[in-house]
């Protein structure tokens, strides 16, 4: 809901978190009643952080739609024969399988990526070079039964994907979208916040294509190296910084500078590998059967949220861009007399009118230093205060989460000041 | 999207259905390109599947919301110790689950309900009476190892279901509650298009209450009997109509009679059973220690997707309700001349101009007959049919999928029309 009162959120923010917690985000978050810790790498969403994540998701699919994607959503329980085929189905190809079974006995397996199961189920509807291109994608649930998982939200055992797969008749169709995706992910990381930090990474390709683009944004916490060269907007993995690639790229070493990074997005040329080993295949023009050429899209939007919390947090807690915060203003009523709380409770109420996203802190029995302390640790962008001073003119004084500025603004003109900021 | 062409829609219909399905919603959904047989029980939500879905979802989310939940989203993955403390992490007690592990060995479980892990969550943000009531609900993808499953979307395995949960200080505030809810759930299934055949059902309680609340749907392809009193609108599930219960709820058996139902819901009064197996507690006024009061409240969106595909269905194919039918108009160009071709074009353009949600049947190389068959099986509310007939006299035919009448309107007409018959 874009209105809520701290008197009744579900969640309290909390001095402690669990002991065994060791990244910043997942501490941060929990701290503030975002997420709660079920176990390593499996985290809840309370209501304010499954906001954000919806924020995070919507502005995703805004862009895949745009693009033509169409939305669908697959199975987390998978039964053995489309992995057999493409021969993922083994722990040692695929070693982060969670494995389970019906009471047959009958053995499954929790969905770590989509591939197979997709490509099965596209031979029912591709048939023709009139079928074709196609763009699919599904928010999910991925399982990946990962040995450690002590990054918080950026590596999780059970988290949130969004995977896009292109379905082209020929390589030269495949190359076309894989670049309106590139330019795609550009936009959704600039609306998020992050896209002067974020650069499309040369990394390892496969059989189909010499690369994979990565999205890498650069950041202390992240457990990528990779070597940027700033006056391209472009950079190198690591893994693949070698002095034939940089020839083959016709780079410099000299122009580039090496940085940790996160991983946020990622985009694969599949090839025919899937449509090969599963049999999707279509009728081209001339009569001839050809394999459908694929590619895959990723971005964790889980991993974006943990980034993003762990990234732009201060000393006093987290700080969420504009576009993903749960809340735009965070309203404080400061002290208990009448007109105090009618201003305020005024004010909530013209706000709400507005459709302003508000979190008004109307709780009685807490300091004023408390509560500017959870404005700052809960990282809503701009904190409202109205006191028995800031009325004594009429006004009321705003502060933004990223500034240490205090404004005083005429009660009758902040309404309208707000709505603009945010539309 | 709220606008789609036939030749870009990623799914086509089929006439032929997987050989061991043998369920009708199953079967005429698989059919119509709306879901995927993964498994028994397993199904894919394909892009109109999913549309129908989200549509369900988001109608129980406002009502939800509207009576004060928070949405919140659980976890599958669940460690064993809070469902030991009540018992259920045993088989015996619970035969439903599906079980994994971690590397290290250690025994999780696919989460079939979440009163456990909330209950324990809860624990951080529940400390006073002050904080009291709350609700919260999730949309969440429940897991359950089901023996058989041979109902289609009616008995999933893997399927998404709405659960909120009720905190209360005591049974007053908690019956209170109770009752709204009910009325919320009412609510919900009116708009769904199934209040008229909808009855709340006394059915089995616990040891907090005499009675659970379910809400069953009139069906004949209903795998429970409930015993339904036209007058007063309610009825009583078969399993506790004893002469007992009808002196206890001052029923005469013979105003009452027997048909076959679905359960689409159920609301049920937890009581104390869960806050003291994990020591949910608060402090009241008068600074004693009590339990908090627990309700939860259940509805399966993917189930009532299956009921809705089948209980409406006729021989033709499936017939949706308005509400949550995946498009408001099936648009049908007619013959390939370029008069029909740029009407048809046109009107598509309108429609979509006035947000109005529509499938275009564009394909050029198929017959009027076969395009009508599809708008029948895929049941969408309205068919639009621009041909050189209806030019002729400057119109469009409507059709309605629930009616066998056809009506001429004029083209100039026909947008004004629809846009004033969805909103």
């Amino acid at each position: 809901m874009v209105q809520m009162k701290t008197t009744q959120l579900l969640t309290k923010t909390r001095k402690e978190v669990p002991s065994d917690e060791t990244s910043k985000n997942a501490q941060l978050l929990i701290r503030a009643g975002y997420i709660y810790k079920e176990m390593a790498g499996v985290y809840t969403m309370l209501p304010l952080g499954l906001i954000v994540l919806n924020k995070i998701e919507q502005i995703i699919r805004e862009e895949m739609n745009e693009i033509g994607g169409q939305e669908m959503l697959l199975t987390t329980l998978q039964q053995s024969n489309s992995w057999e085929a493409s021969g993922r189905w083994d722990d040692k190809v695929m070693d982060v399988w969670f494995r389970t079974q019906l009471k047959s006995g009958a053995q499954l397996g929790l969905a770590p990526t989509h591939e197979e199961p997709l490509t099965e189920i596209m031979k029912n509807h591709i048939t023709s070079y009139k079928d074709l291109p196609k763009y699919v994608y599904q928010f999910q649930t991925k399982f990946r039964n990962e040995l450690r998982s002590k990054s918080g939200l950026m590596r999780g055992r059970e988290f949130l994907m969004k995977d896009l797969y292109s379905f082209s008749k020929d390589k030269a169709e495949h190359d076309k979208f894989y670049e309106t995706c590139a330019s795609a992910y550009s936009k959704i990381f600039a609306r998020i916040g992050i896209g002067d930090i974020t650069y499309r990474t040369f990394a390892s390709g496969g059989s189909f294509s010499k690369y994979s683009d990565e999205f890498q944004t650069i950041s202390p916490v992240g457990e990528d190296s990779i070597h940027v060269h700033q006056g391209q907007k472009l950079a190198v993995n690591d893994e693949v910084y070698t002095d034939e690639v940089m020839e083959d790229l016709k780079l410099d070493k000299k122009d580039l500078k090496e940085q940790k990074a996160v991983e946020v997005g990622n985009i694969f040329t599949l090839g025919t590998k899937y449509s090969e080993a599963l049999g999707l295949k279509f009728v081209d023009e001339d009569g001839s059967e050809q394999l459908v050429f694929m590619g895959s899209y990723g971005i964790g939007p889980s991993r974006l949220m943990g980034l993003l919390a762990e990234h732009f947090a201060d000393e006093s807690g987290l700080v969420w861009p504009e576009s993903v915060a749960p809340y735009q203003v965070y309203l404080v009523a400061v002290g208990q007399s009448e007109a105090v709380v009618s201003a305020s409770n005024k004010l909530y109420e013209e706000l709400t009118q507005k459709g302003l996203e508000v979190l008004y802190d109307d709780r009685e029995d807490v300091r004023p230093g408390e509560k500017f302390a959870d404005a700052d640790l809960l990282g809503i962008p701009t904190r409202v205060v109205v006191s028995e001073k800031t009325l004594a003119e009429a006004s009321v004084e705003l502060k933004k989460r990223t500034s240490k500025e205090l404004n005083i603004v005429k009660i009758t003109e902040v309404v309208d000041l707000l709505y603009k900021s945010v539309n």
